[in-house]
């Protein structure tokens, strides 16, 4: 097993990675602050692992642990205030005091709602992330942002929130579908591309153990994308500066999102042809290659992963969708774009002549 | 014009009380930290004060301010989330990005409100408060406390996200109905009976002119209550301590409040006969004379407020919505209460059947 700490003062926290670690109560049960436990999940996670968590609590006999669930219907169509609404339900309804405890066991989805639920529960509870989907392993469950969408945008509505612990257990995602799979792999190629050159070549030779779901390979890269995420949001918890450059791919990626609706997409699929847009866009503006493109699209496909936008959205869409991104500020634009491979900045600085060029020749109308 | 600083670190403010304060641009323009503005107010207050507001923001002639309005419909029924939806939908129709700033203008419902959807927009952005009742300048402005209510509990969702600057014109009670008047009047007691005897002992000689609003009376008692309550919130600004007894009568009143329905009585109201339970417990545990009791009452019915639990509301119903209470901490129900006149205290360790006495009698089936 491995184990890194997100290094925040006093909001600092440890991310278990391993295989087996759900069965090890040591990681667990220490970070509960009180007796009250609130697993929140959904339709899809209950059946298959809520039992296991919920022996694992029962099993640990120093604390005798009052735990509810909460299930969720699955999928981020219903990641917003309505479903949210009903987690309050059920801590209300079992009079969850602030001292309870909720552990978010489940996708990014799900980490994002329990999350912004503990965020906001009577102004602040404590919480445990169990990501179980590849995505929410080396995404959602790093960093503290949490939230729902709003019909007019993704993550809108939403708060810094530091989980008290991450536990990761690869063995979850033998459940995981191929599909997914893949999106959460577009994550981890993204930390190679924003600021792990090394991590990037390692992925181009090990690719292939990935998609087999090899356990060394899949504990590897989920252990180095956290650490390399857990880097960044250190130095910059709430996103005022470099922390940005988590979202490559992620402006074009939420316009699809947003422009087909949620859940049409993967959130994975969506970052994927993002960071292709955001690489020909770099590539149009003279910073990296055209072959370089050509290798990450190359890689993105060995993933299973679409590297051009849903066919019928036009350059229109994209820009209209993006001038209520949270990335404009003062009404300008702002991109992560590559700088090099494995190196990306943020800007607004850019000839945006290129961008309507690139976004009229991947358009496929 | 009367100034103080809340003292929370690099999340200080400023406090402006005063006659007029509203006509002075320069107390609020500075804080507005980019171009956007979202004023969020209600049906009741847009018709009076929103073009004054609004013709500030224009004649300020450095800024070009791009001013939205989202106005709510008026009153505690309408504090949740379905409302605070509103709020968002209005700002991401004008497109509003991470640097807007949002000014309540209104009572403690828009304040609480407005600051919560500052606190979740875009994981955070700023906002300014702009109270127009006695209640939520002496209360609700202060401390950075927002949130909305659930129907199984008052206030159970929401932040602490502290105003860049509250601005407090007394000029704007003028159209304060008389049942608010005295509802906020009631919190005003509450300073002097939780912390600061010398103002108590003023307010039992000058009620009659605070009743008349006489402005120096409203702007003295207002400055001096803020003043006591930033005191309380720089000493503990989340609440894990000492900052509890600000509550004093509210687990009595938020009970009264969840029984009977948002609305039916003004929080004001229910707190001051949630403070009447308090003061008479404290009385049964021997900590303060039945005359103080008395005094209280007699101060309270010459701001013409209940001193009495509404018709019909049992012993039960207190004990069961008080459960749930975000004050009670692992099962065990917490109550300030007064060790002296002029002192409050937050416990857990008093005889329950003096509660269980206090109720029986003072509950009128």
């Amino acid at each position: 097993m491995l184990e890194l700490t997100v290094d925040l003062g006093d909001r600092s926290y440890p991310i278990f990675i391993g295989s087996g670690t759900l069965s090890d109560a040591s990681k667990l049960t220490p970070r509960i602050r009180a007796k009250q436990v609130a697993i929140v999940t959904n339709e899809t996670i209950a059946p298959l692992y809520l039992d296991k968590l919920k022996s694992l609590l029962n099993d640990f006999d120093v604390i005798d642990f009052d735990v509810i669930d909460i299930v969720l219907p699955d999928g981020e169509a219903f990641k917003n205030l309505q479903t949210l609404e009903a987690v309050f339900d059920g801590l209300l309804q079992a009079r969850h005091n602030r001292t309870t405890t909720l552990i978010a066991l489940g996708g990014g989805v799900v980490g994002d709602m329990a999350g912004f639920a503990a965020a906001c529960y009577q102004r602040g509870v404590e919480f445990i992330q169990i990501p179980t989907t590849v995505l929410s392993q080396v995404d959602s469950s790093v960093g503290g942002k949490t939230g729902v969408n709003h019909p007019l945008g993704k993550n809108m509505i939403g708060a810094f929130h530091q989980p008290n612990a991450v536990i990761i257990d690869t063995d979850l995602l033998a459940t995981l579908p191929d599909r997914e799979l893949s999106a959460g792999i577009a994550e981890i190629i993204k930390y190679g591309l924003i600021c792990d050159p090394e991590f990037y070549a390692w992925l181009q030779a090990n690719i292939d153990k990935l998609m087999a779901r090899d356990t060394d390979a899949l504990v590897y890269a989920i252990h180095r994308s956290c650490a390399d995420k857990a880097k960044v949001v250190a130095e910059d918890e709430k996103e005022s500066g470099i922390r940005a450059i988590l979202n490559l791919g992620h402006t074009f990626g939420h316009a699809i999102e947003t422009h087909l609706g949620y859940g049409e997409w993967l959130h994975g699929e969506a970052v994927a042809t993002g960071m292709v847009m955001a690489a020909e866009l770099s590539c149009r503006l003279g910073d990296i290659a055209q072959d370089q493109v050509e290798q990450i699209k190359v890689l993105l496909q060995q993933a299973n992963l679409p590297v051009l936008p849903p066919e019928g959205m036009t350059p229109d869409d994209f820009l209209s969708i993006m001038a209520v991104d949270k990335k404009v500020l003062d009404s300008r634009l702002r991109l992560v774009l590559l700088e090099q491979v494995g190196k990306a900045v943020v800007t607004s600085e850019f000839d945006r002549s290129k961008l309507d060029e690139m976004l009229a020749e991947m358009c496929v109308c």
